[in-house]
């Protein structure tokens, strides 16, 4: 059962948006046995649509399209959908009886031409309906082969994916098994994880896959197993990641799909009922960010204080002016008032702080751009490591990101009560 | 002059990476006049690599290939590559001293065997040094075709192309001249702009293409003029941008590739000597993280506090505890009361508060889900806004980051003085 995805768009050619769909896309599909064996993006172009079709189609059972659907003028999809399939477009009433709903709802301006020309699909075509936007999804088919078409806007196709294409396309098609298992691990790079468990590698039977996902210093593993005995790949996948744990279970983060360092953070604190604060400088709000991005983290998430400005450090968290001119403000010492401070003000258990110089120029510490110091407060105490990253700013911050959450990992797991049934 | 890029790597096609060096490399070419006509994603596999790379150099002039370089043993591009130009694998000297070099510096681990074979190349190839990473870029040609590899991970590649792979391009390849101008707008939908600007986008010439990007409650616009005369492309370019700004001045943020409305807000602030703080509460860090992404904003941003849980906007902020009883966490009185106590705290100008809830669950207000007060405190007095965004949660602090950066640069542009030279 073989896919190929098809992303219309010049804006992703001429690098002006990157294509987020087709990850998802991929892996959504991916978790119903159905491989996508190459994602191809192309212009705007009547021809190029059409010779894509063409090729995908010789390739896949299964073609999928995003974009080139949006009301304006440099959307040209929908007509050269037509043309392939020999069809014209005709109206539909249910379409255009949502879109008119939407606009009553949503959108202040009256309804337009333009939009009402979206309830415009091919005759012949099964029509997905788009519960967040105006253009429907369609589902074609030709020689047994299925197309389908939806617009790029990325949470309108994510809607279309799931409410109407995999469904369909499960009932559609007879699938193999695939499993997929992610382990995500912290503080060791990709060589020295590939030294490690070079043996266990080796030792994988052929229907097991193994891959390597290095990202700012963490890498996640992926296995990946495939056939028909669907007890025998859940069997050999459980007892390889035992065998894993047994050679690099202190770097192991955890077991789950996008389960994220945060995450498990978040996890462990929330079953013990802890809190946790954060004061960045350099990292400028992205750790905060980074735990409030999903929603559950009002249950242990206390707040954060950005201090950008050296000044703010005394003024909202209470640093001792005395400690800044003595160690300056990039030091160790900053960093764990910083932390201490902020764990008082927001009463929480932990606390994170960074402080240091991310670039492109030295600020008002004289440290070398890229370094970075972490503190760490617990109900232990605190304690601080000094970094140096990187000469690229999105480095650094990244980097300095993914190394708090790996101290304060260390932290809580050095906590036997907490970890009790990790 | 066509290019086409080919990326590859399982990791891709199964959704757990996000393919952006691809839109890296699209507007990296672009801006020197190479067009991109198709991006194709493929898996580690030799024949898949071997048919794509086929099949590109049909079409393209130059194809561009990254992934599959890695340490690790799921990379098999080299070995390909060198079947497709029926060569071999050589010791390079340079690179293996460089990677020695690297060690030394940043890896405490001592070197491995894998990242020594790093250092073998084919033999008929131009090697590119990569200084980032192990890994080096590769320039091999056939046929009057050239063909690039680049290791998959993102800092390498791009060092790689501004450093070798764009200056090589250009001493080696005549090109036509590309202009494109991106004009950022706000507060209007796609459609309702199209419908304004009509009579001028039909006025046109053909070597002008227009495209609409929305994203979040923006929608850029991209003109792209393309041709042998120089002089003609700027000059109608330069026309019709003052002819639009003549019809939608009002909505357009600047005209600045990748400058972004935060971006112009940071300009406007510094161009006047004021600052800005923030106090975020479901938009949980994400507007510090914006404005701090990129470097030099220390010039303008104070600070900003993340009052996530409620007590701490009377903790941390100051907030009055009666108004939170009496109007509730999410409410006009409570957004604006935090934004005037942290425009007093960090002693800015400006100050953006936001409180809502961005779901998925009620949560201490008891107001729908999407529901966001945005308040805005300047030396004029506080205002705000309430919202109903979305049911989704990331499109809710998406559109409120958005829309708290429009109602402060619309607050910027009412000072007269500050924007004189706007």
């Amino acid at each position: 059962m073989f896919a190929e995805i098809i992303t219309i768009g010049d804006e992703i050619l001429i690098g002006q948006i990157i294509d987020s769909n087709s990850a998802f896309m991929g892996k959504e599909l991916n978790k119903i046995g159905v491989d996508v064996h190459q994602i191809t993006s192309i212009r705007d172009d009547r021809q190029h649509i059409l010779d894509a079709l063409d090729e995908a189609s010789k390739r896949a059972d299964i073609v999928l399209l995003t974009g080139g659907l949006g009301p304006t003028k440099d959307d040209i999809t929908k007509h050269t959908i037509c043309e392939y399939f020999d069809d014209t477009l005709v109206q539909n009433d249910q379409v255009l009886a949502h879109i008119e709903k939407l606009f009553a709802k949503y959108i202040s301006t009256p309804i337009s031409e333009v939009n009402k020309q979206q309830a415009l699909v091919p005759k012949t075509s099964t029509v997905l309906m788009n519960l967040f936007g105006t253009a429907p999804g369609m589902w074609l088919e030709k020689e047994n082969k299925v197309f389908i078409s939806m617009p790029g806007v990325p949470y309108e196709m994510k809607g279309l994916m799931k409410n109407e294409v995999l469904p369909r396309l499960q009932k559609r098609f007879d699938r193999p098994y695939i499993i997929h298992k992610t382990i995500l691990t912290y503080g060791l790079g990709e060589s020295s994880i590939a030294e490690k468990i070079e043996d266990w590698e080796n030792d994988l039977p052929s229907f097991i896959k193994l891959a390597y996902l290095p990202n700012l210093g963490n890498v996640r593993l992926r296995l990946s197993a495939r056939g028909n005995d669907k007890n025998l790949l859940e069997d050999t996948i459980e007892s390889k990641v035992l065998a894993l744990h047994d050679i690099i279970g202190d770097i192991i983060v955890g077991y789950e799909e996008d389960e994220t360092i945060e995450v498990r953070i978040g996890k462990l604190l929330v079953k013990q009922n802890k809190t946790l604060s954060l004061a960045e400088s350099c990292t400028g709000g992205k750790i905060a960010q980074l735990f409030t991005s999903r929603g559950g983290a009002s249950a242990y998430f206390q707040g954060a204080v950005v201090t950008y400005a050296t000044q703010s450090k005394v003024d909202i968290l209470g640093v001792d002016e005395e400690i800044i001119k003595k160690f300056t403000v990039t030091s160790a010492e900053v960093a764990e008032a910083m932390a201490l401070c902020v764990k008082e003000k927001f009463k929480s258990d932990y606390a994170i702080a960074t402080t240091g110089n991310a670039g492109p120029e030295k600020g008002d510490g004289d440290v070398e751009v890229g370094t970075v110091f972490i503190a760490i407060a617990s109900p232990n105490g605190v304690f601080s490591e000094k970094f140096v990253f990187s000469n690229l700013r999105d480095r650094t911050i990244g980097k300095a990101v993914n190394k708090s959450f790996e101290l304060l990992l260390r932290e809580l797991r050095l906590n036997k009560d907490l970890i009790a049934n990790d």
